[in-house]
């Protein structure tokens, strides 16, 4: 299970932070780390210094240029936030995660991406609206700063409780009860919304010029449903009959 | 709380267990029961009988000709079932049902119906399909056979669990995070079903006279999510707009 979690960190500024989060992974279990589109050398010897024996983790980490790359093989995409900030987004503890994991990733093809922010500035509302869920780590009215590495460090910790003390034939899978068909895959999500945005285009109810809060909606909807992959391509299948039927449809997103 | 939980019998044969489903109920405090097509006269004297102290309910009682029309105010409907036949659905155990109920009732307009089937077939494919969710209680693998009453019992119990040991401030409400606009209805929300279909007819995607698992497949999509109110109202925009795109749209359904 815990080779199937991987941590994601996005716009890191500090070398020592992906060391630290290295180490951090290492002593939970964790292996599968991505850096993406950092704004630091992550070989700096920083990083080696803080990774502290776990320069493995470093020597095999991903190196991508966005987060559609990172996690485009995941079947749940969690980010770490305080919230985002211009529309709800399902929320959960550390905790409530932790007693999530273990039946999300029962699936053998399950896998999970934890994803981090920029140290001053966290994840992007772009960013936070590609993630199935959000994690909030609990802090301090008074004072809610917490270093990055420190934040990977109570996730990894979480995700070591749920492979501890959670047996994974007991948790419940995602919805309860054993499905009919696998979980759609991060990227086939994000061709239907690519798709859906053209059909609503083509259809004159959104205007790309103007999209105010459609499209973040109907993402919020449909990632919150975890979209099995049949599923999907029934969306799939009515968005490229409306296209016919509006004769607006184009080879490129019809398929 | 408690007073924002319906009770529902579908094709109850036996009118005794009508009045040990408002005993039960009046144990543990609740006190909204309703009838649909009972296979009995629901004012038998066996009912009042076996309601022994609790003819207040029996009095109260809501006699209903559908489950539409006993569920329409709800925001939140659970189906008692082994399991669905057809088509795997989110699916809870009581206990996990118990620590649901204060997020869900939380807001003010909230309402659960917890919907019970006949005492021989239980509830039909198309009854357990308006369900948001399906809840069972476990039984012996050798005797799985439940009395309707004392099923009734077994969740009217957790349901007073959930009132008594969670506060409902601090119980998750159903996103984990406060949402930005109410639950959509049942009623609305069949509504939504009514002229999806209507809709994927009428761009030749669905065939009523040849319908699979389509529509069961989109139920099961997007009574899951939870639709909240305003994106309800967006998926009848789309819907709205196709219609008049594909000029297929007829005012029944349009509006």
């Amino acid at each position: 299970m815990l080779d199937r979690i991987r941590i994601v960190l996005i716009g890191t500024s500090h070398p020592g932070n992906i060391g630290g989060a290295a180490r951090a992974m290492k002593t939970m279990g964790l292996g599968d780390l991505a850096v993406v589109a950092p704004r630091c050398d992550p070989r700096d010897g920083e990083a080696h210094a803080r990774s502290s024996g776990s320069e493995d983790i470093l020597d095999r980490m991903r190196h991508d240029d966005t987060l559609e790359q990172a996690v485009a093989d995941c079947t749940l995409v969690v980010g770490a936030s305080a919230r985002s900030r211009t529309l709800p987004w399902p929320l959960c503890s550390p905790r409530e995660l932790s007693a999530r994991l273990p039946g999300e990733l029962r699936p053998a093809e399950a896998r999970a991406a934890l994803v981090f922010g920029r140290e001053d500035v966290g994840l992007s509302n772009e960013e936070l609206q590609r993630c199935h869920s959000h994690v909030h780590i609990p802090t301090s009215d008074s004072y809610g700063s917490l270093n990055l590495a420190a934040a990977v460090q109570v996730l990894a910790y979480e995700c070591r409780q749920a492979w501890l003390t959670t047996a994974p034939a007991s948790a419940p899978e995602p919805f309860g009860v054993e499905w009919d068909n696998p979980l759609a895959s991060h990227d086939d999500t994000e061709r239907l919304f690519t798709h859906l945005e053209h059909t609503l285009t083509g259809i004159g109810f959104h205007d790309p010029a103007n999209p105010r809060q459609l499209m973040a909606r109907l993402r919020r909807l449909l990632l919150r449903s975890r979209l099995d992959s049949m599923e999907l391509n029934i969306l799939r299948g009515i968005l490229t009959r409306i296209d016919r039927a509006t004769q607006k449809g184009d080879s490129e997103h019809s398929r």
